[in-house]
């Protein structure tokens, strides 16, 4: 099973577990990686002792590589890169911010860098950086979002067009047909959130898992388009965002309604009413909490069956 | 080349021309339908004589089966729908409105009934008014677009999984690329817009198609969400819109901003500036203009490259 992904990463299957906020610590990063794919700690929701804790405990937990996901605007970035040094963590994440700031850093220490992208622009300019590979993130994913608004099935062809790197889908991938269906646009691997946020593994509160599994189809929208725009499952929180933003709210109002420490409060303390619950549309197809390995091999097992079928169409 | 799709329609490949107001015309749905795909006559901007003719002039142009696509909101929907009747029309695809009203008295007359859709409510309500097929439209998708904004990755195998009925899939398809991601998903044909409205035989002004051709990532978008969600690209009256919206403008002051006859205005008259320009997130990777023929051959061929280089991933 051996492709630019799986060899970049020395990993068994192209199949990369989002770094989520509140959602994935060790516990879910070593699940994934134990299990043949990528597990990602991500750091978005740690505070910088919080974070070497969990790459410390990810490392017991498993031999094989993860990564961590940064993204380049925490505060405290500094003293994170260093830790990631520190600790020498093999392969580094970076998203929202400019590629341009840390990725020499990573490199001389021979750590491999991707980050994640929403359009060709910043594809091609993460590349330009000596970035080892590239995440293109759709509309269609859960949290923080592309300007642009183009669906990962626009998305794929277009930054495959125009890099040369390895392309990691991801937007609206939780199945194997839709692992498939980022393969068929080019895909060399992909990066699965939503349908790892209720893994068994997930630091995710129970409350927030259950109301993944229970949404439909509308019940994400991309919010806050005048401050960073951010895919928001449906609540009493978000309804009143959108009567703001339906109003006219500025991006000053839009920022003192978020206030702080909405997304723990709902995403790892459980209150669904006032949090704010970063998910995916896949959220809707997903109905069961599981262990994070079955959730990767019923997703492979999927991709094989539907790509046997396919192969059997007859033009 | 035989599946549900190309059986129902009796054509040679499962890849049906999106009817497109102000686009697609006799001239369009016979380059298609010769070339082996279906032809849709769009009667959205039709008076009910001029469709009339419009439909004759297909059958002299084309001896293969074509379709007219019906928007049921159409003011004149009861003569439009005798006139389908008395042209003999085959194979009619109706939008926008509720498949109860006129699934039935199609379906007595003997003409395959197909309804488009963009949730799994309306596709279960569709097949149980004994529709034939469903087209299913996620948010990608060029002109008017559902409120839940599900991308077609995330739409089709819900769709799939819900109606027992061959499923179209629409939106974002413009390419081999993503007709296979399409069939990945569980798709039993692929419904291509944008792709066609730049065709040499599409009657769209030549300024509206070097303005698609022009486009670039982000310059569609969903606006009009507080009448009915319209994808349209970026121009002098996109900008007013969006900046109307994001004030907080209300319906009403949507409708006076529309006016009246504003597609005309920009796709069939060619004002870039106040015309109102309805395409597809495809229209960013479109870069020339052929004959639809050659559009379908070449969409065609980079399926069945792609097809097989799916088949030779080694996992």
């Amino acid at each position: 099973m051996a492709n630019s992904v799986t060899q970049l990463f020395k990993i068994k299957y192209p199949i990369i577990q989002a770094g989520m906020i509140w959602c994935s610590g060790w516990r879910l990063a070593s699940a994934v990686s134990n299990a043949g794919g990528l597990g990602i700690i991500g750091a978005g929701s740690m505070y910088p002792a919080v974070l070497r804790d969990h790459i410390r405990k990810c490392k017991q937990a498993t031999s094989l590589p993860f990564a961590v996901n940064v993204p380049l605007l925490y505060p405290n970035i500094q003293e994170i890169m260093h830790i990631l040094v520190e600790e020498a963590v093999e392969i580094v994440f970076t998203s929202a911010g400019n590629p341009a700031t840390w990725t020499a850093f990573l490199k001389e220490k021979g750590i491999i860098v991707v980050h994640v992208i929403a359009n060709t622009k910043f594809a091609l300019k993460a590349e330009a950086c000596g970035v080892d590979a590239i995440v293109a993130e759709g509309f269609e994913a859960g949290g923080h979002n592309g300007r642009e608004e183009t669906t990962t099935l626009c998305l794929i062809p277009m930054i495959k067009k125009a890099v040369k790197i390895p392309v990691i889908a991801a937007g609206g991938i939780g199945s194997g047909k839709s692992m498939l269906a980022a393969f068929a646009l080019g895909a060399d691997g992909v990066q699965i959130g939503s349908a790892f946020a209720v893994a068994e593994e997930s630091s995710a509160h129970v409350n927030f898992k259950e109301r993944i599994l229970s949404s439909a189809e509308g019940d994400t929208k991309l919010r806050m388009k005048k401050l960073v725009p951010v895919r928001l499952l449906k609540n009493e929180f978000a309804d009143e965002v959108a009567l703001a933003e339906a109003q006219g709210a500025t991006a000053e109002t839009l920022v003192q309604l978020l206030g702080r420490a909405r997304a723990k409060l709902g995403m790892f303390e459980g209150d669904m009413a006032q949090g704010e619950l970063e998910i995916g549309q896949v959220s809707a197809m997903l109905n069961e909490i599981k262990p994070a390995a079955k959730i990767l091999q019923d997703i492979l097992n999927e991709f094989l069956q539907e790509k046997s079928n396919l192969e059997k169409l007859s033009f």
